[in-house]
């Protein structure tokens, strides 16, 4: 990508909005921080194959260039990065980054190789566009602490930034899968929320033993007849190891996976901090 | 490395030379090209625990950072980087980068997880320096494969230069673990470049068997009673996979490993080309 390239010889400061497409406000929010710290805003627009399993909906995933570029460009994008699967990942591809420690565990449990899909997509992704800044939602609370570890190890010349999750009116964190849901699903989604919600109240009437709190999250869940969960788990937002006790001195991530007829959800809080 | 950074907004070419020190005339030759290249030279001095084996000789590896600088800036470098290990991976490092079909074949089937080491830490390496041209010896002909492919693969913005092998005047490779040869060793490891001379000697007369080919080298191998052989392989430059009959039209690694006592030694010719 030469203009990254000139962009950088000049000087200007290049911010990142890496998506999948199917932009919504969640993205935007990501675009209008980037527009605040930087001199041109790159999306790039990539439904990665490699981040998804064989059971996955890569091929369904919702497409539409034309309407996304439209968004971006209203928004104040100066650039959209949009390759074919052909040209990030030609016939002999073969390079792959695995973030160890955090891959396997919470999503990466649930979605085997969706984070080395990741991984290597976004360093990819960063060495064609030559960011100075990278700007990640935390709705995807395991990508950022795993991208932020990647870039860390490997002293990747980007600084990521981490946004908060924007959210529906009724408090349904936005996501492109939520179109999948039909109205019921829809209606019946707002658990997620409400069971973060939950917690954070039993929190802040102190209680601190995890596997209180997760119960509590896993009876409002249960309540839901449509939802069915994956995961509930609070851990450490360094090394995503499970917390026990949680200390009011470091971060805890809140998280949970629910599915919601074939369609699944992800929420998350963060306890005594962020990312 | 902020220096890096500068020279790269004057738009200086950065050349790196990574090393892990014990600096010899083949290393040196790769100053010299990277001189005739670069506007500024680096040359990187770290010897990676990552791509050691536990059996390996990393605690033995041959240290002496003053006497590698003096020769480095003696012959023209700018810039010498020497991190030490607790920089490079501290307490925590998680992330490791894999070139799949390469890492398993020729070397990285005697050196599990070598080529591992090798591509995060080099990767890691371009993240900090930034170089424009990066040059590797082709005494290490499948790092260089392997290099060369992440690059590709990765979208690294850097342009990979492979150099000739430098040799002794009798024709043994030149290695910093020749360091490790007792004088009947030393005047053994010749048998590494005879074999690959009888091999190339029986091409040009017209031999297109690999299996022939590789006999023959295992015979004048087999003649040395110091030496045990580790792999005699021909194989194609791309992919590493094994060539049964060479075609004129299509570079053809022959590789060897080779021990003498404690001491493992590799030594390569490309047949049809360069890699």
């Amino acid at each position: 990508m030469s203009i990254a390239r000139e962009l950088r010889v000049e000087g200007q400061r290049i911010g990142l909005v890496p998506t999948m497409g199917a932009l919504h406000e969640g993205h935007l929010s990501l675009v209008d921080r980037a527009s605040s710290t930087c001199d041109k805003v790159v999306v790039s627009v990539f439904v990665n194959p490699l981040q998804f399993g064989p059971a996955e909906d890569f091929g369904r995933y919702p497409r539409d260039l034309a309407r996304d570029a439209e968004l971006a460009f209203t928004r104040g994008v100066d650039f959209i990065f949009a390759p074919s699967v052909e040209e990030m990942f030609p016939a002999g591809f073969g390079t792959f980054i695995d973030v160890d420690q955090l891959s396997g565990r919470l999503e990466g449990a649930s979605r085997p190789g969706h984070f080395r899909g990741v991984a290597t997509v976004v360093a990819k992704l960063f060495n064609i566009i030559h960011p100075s800044f990278a700007f990640f939602g935390r709705k995807d609370a395991q990508q950022s602490i795993l991208i932020k570890r990647m870039v860390r190890d490997l002293s990747i010349d980007v600084e990521v930034v981490i946004c908060p999750i924007v959210r529906e009116a009724d408090g349904l964190a936005i996501s492109s899968r939520n179109a999948y849901l039909d109205v019921e699903q829809r209606a019946a989604a707002v658990v997620l929320r409400r069971a973060l919600e939950r917690c954070r109240t039993l929190y802040s009437g102190g209680e601190r033993d995890s596997a209180r709190l997760i119960q509590a999250m896993r009876s409002i869940l249960a309540a839901e007849p449509l939802a069915s969960v994956d995961y509930v788990a609070i851990t450490d937002t360094r090394d995503l190891s499970q917390i026990l006790v949680i200390s009011p001195d470091s971060p805890a991530l809140v998280s949970m996976a629910v599915r919601l007829g074939h369609t699944r959800l992800i929420d998350n809080i963060v306890l005594n901090g962020d990312l």
